[in-house]
């Protein structure tokens, strides 16, 4: 198959760990006989400083007319600490979803058994854990009114979403609660917000359509604490935007280590694939950075193309590394192998 | 001294827990001739059921007449799986914060070394825990403007903050980190909502008055791991309202029963005390509800009527109780005590 991938680098550590990505897939194309081109753009404070736009229309473009993309990663602290900046990283990142649709964010969570001395949580709360978050990605307060007033002595957001937006993204984790184990538990606070009731009348309405699975509602408060105490109850975890930020990014840590995980975001013909880590831009450029949760996005992209088999061989190769201690220094300090020599050895495996 | 305390026992397991703290309470004042008279009001599901309103005026009014209030529990499944309920329970302890402008919510995170094995959380995560979250509670998007489409098919709520909201909260988390280690930690999403970038401006141009005090901003999906991977990090975490609610309940289950944790909510003259725990409505009437999250309200209670050495009797008192063993059925599922026994023990102590 011939695929072209659109690759945005971004920022901090963000074209190291996606070099590694890069060089597994080609050596997936090459032992496949596939043909992957990869066309470059630019977005988040690297397009800022190049171009002053943190996306540059010619990315987006890129982005339009490829089959997928694989991304970095955003952000620059000089931006996060001043709260007046007009431009910032991240709008580039939010435009892009929105402007391609890409309206649910899928990030499995799952343990290994090679790395649960690394998890702040107890073995025994660890066992089983194996679920998969949909957070809507293009609605609700990341995209609603944003307002100062003139003195700016106050401000607004908005939050907003429509019978429309909570339907394709609830049928899209219903669906996958069909090949899974069939229960879907929808996180909102319907007890404050008005959205959230919307939500939870939605996904009522539409549970009739997937009778054999089981729905299940619950507060954003006790799903904050329920990942924690009692992550193995879940299986498909749906919910909107803002509070997919949080309880994603919480249950991420159950693994052990933020760099393992991938994501993948999915709405029109486009998907985007990244790893769920940030830029950590203390740590960008030497050649320390866990590879792992991107070149697992790249196993995403390859399960978005259909492309099964390839997609399970990079896995097992990335479970080789971690089994026989290939590891990076956020999975051990002492005994630990470098960005570029972990990306070597996954592609070596493949 | 002469005290009238509010007292509403509210919703599931609220009343039981609840008395214990006034048995507590009537102990204290004995032993060191105070006098507490206890006036009671309706509010929650309860209200709703009684008079058809979650907050009757009357209770409004004693709660505006009284020194404090000493608040149980609110919440019924039977409003939370209705998202068409127009009078809902959690209605009347919204309108109450707002109506004695109870805006900051101080929550303190802590462990006990004989609960250890209750945390989910491994032993060298727990060690040297000592947190206190100030969690707006008047303003955000609880108290935003909430509407629904006349179709039905579209909702929204706003969020919104002002410069004073912040200040005055903030100056207390201030003072607060002043007396402690003094480290001042804020926590938003300033790369994405207008509401925390205000935030972040406020307490930048705050943070100068406490020169003493280390200021550090989080965003609140970091937040939501550190909370878990290094929560000895923090000293006083400030939040705005929807965020705290969140981080508030995943830090509760560091200590390895929610059923433990206390709550104070100050603002302008009086203060409200209740555990942080919900209505738990399968529990409710069987005596089996854990009172010590309502006990060490009571003792927040007395340290806000200047009563400090009593406030850290009762302390001792469900030290005490916890070191001994006589623990409710959250904390030892076959060696258990029952609620009233606990909250005998405890008094008896005093
Ligand atoms: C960078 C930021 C805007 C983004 C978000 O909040 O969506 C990130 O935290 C994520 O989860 O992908
Ligand atoms: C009952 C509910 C409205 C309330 C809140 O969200 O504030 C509760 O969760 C709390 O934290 O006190």
């Amino acid at each position: 198959m011939k695929k072209q991938i659109a690759v945005i680098l971004g920022d901090g550590i963000g074209p190291e760990v996606t070099q590694q990505s890069i060089k597994v897939l080609d050596a997936v194309a090459k032992q496949y006989n596939h043909e992957f081109t990869y066309v470059y753009g630019l977005m988040g404070a690297d397009a800022i400083d190049k171009t002053g736009n943190p996306l540059p229309d010619e990315t987006l473009n890129t982005c339009l007319t490829s089959d997928a993309i694989l991304f970095g990663a955003i952000g620059h602290p000089k931006y996060d600490n001043d709260p007046t900046a007009k431009v910032r990283p991240e709008q580039g990142l939010l435009k892009l979803r929105k402007s391609l649709q890409l309206f649910a964010n899928i990030r499995p969570v799952n343990t290994y058994s090679s790395l649960q001395h690394l998890s702040p949580l107890k073995a025994k709360n660890l066992e089983g854990v194996d679920f998969i978050i949909y957070r809507e990605l293009t609605g609700g307060i990341y995209f609603g009114k944003k307002e100062t007033s003139p003195d700016g002595r106050s401000a607004t957001d908005d939050c907003t979403y429509s019978t429309f937006e909570i339907e394709r993204i609830a049928h899209l984790a219903f669906q996958h609660a069909q090949k899974r184990r069939k229960k879907l538990t929808l996180v909102d606070k319907a007890n404050v917000l008005e959205t959230s009731r919307l939500w939870r009348k939605v996904v009522q309405s539409i549970a009739g359509d997937y009778a054999d699975v089981t729905v299940d509602y619950m507060f954003v408060d006790n799903a904050a604490m329920q990942i924690i105490v009692n992550p193995k109850q879940f299986d498909v975890v749906l919910t909107e935007n803002m509070f997919g930020d949080i309880i994603s990014d919480e249950a991420s840590v159950i693994s052990g280590s933020l760099g393992l995980l991938p994501s993948a975001s999915v709405g029109s013909d486009v998907a985007l694939f990244e790893p769920i880590h940030g830029s950590y831009p203390q740590a960008a450029g030497k050649d320390i950075a866990n590879p792992i949760g991107s070149i697992l996005s790249a196993a995403m992209l390859l399960d978005h193309f259909g492309m099964k088999v390839e997609a399970d061989l990079v896995r097992s190769g990335v479970e080789w590394t971690l089994q026989h201690g290939f590891v990076s220094k956020d999975i051990d300090a002492i005994n630990c192998y470098s960005t570029s020599v972990i990306g070597d050895l996954i592609r070596d495996f493949v």
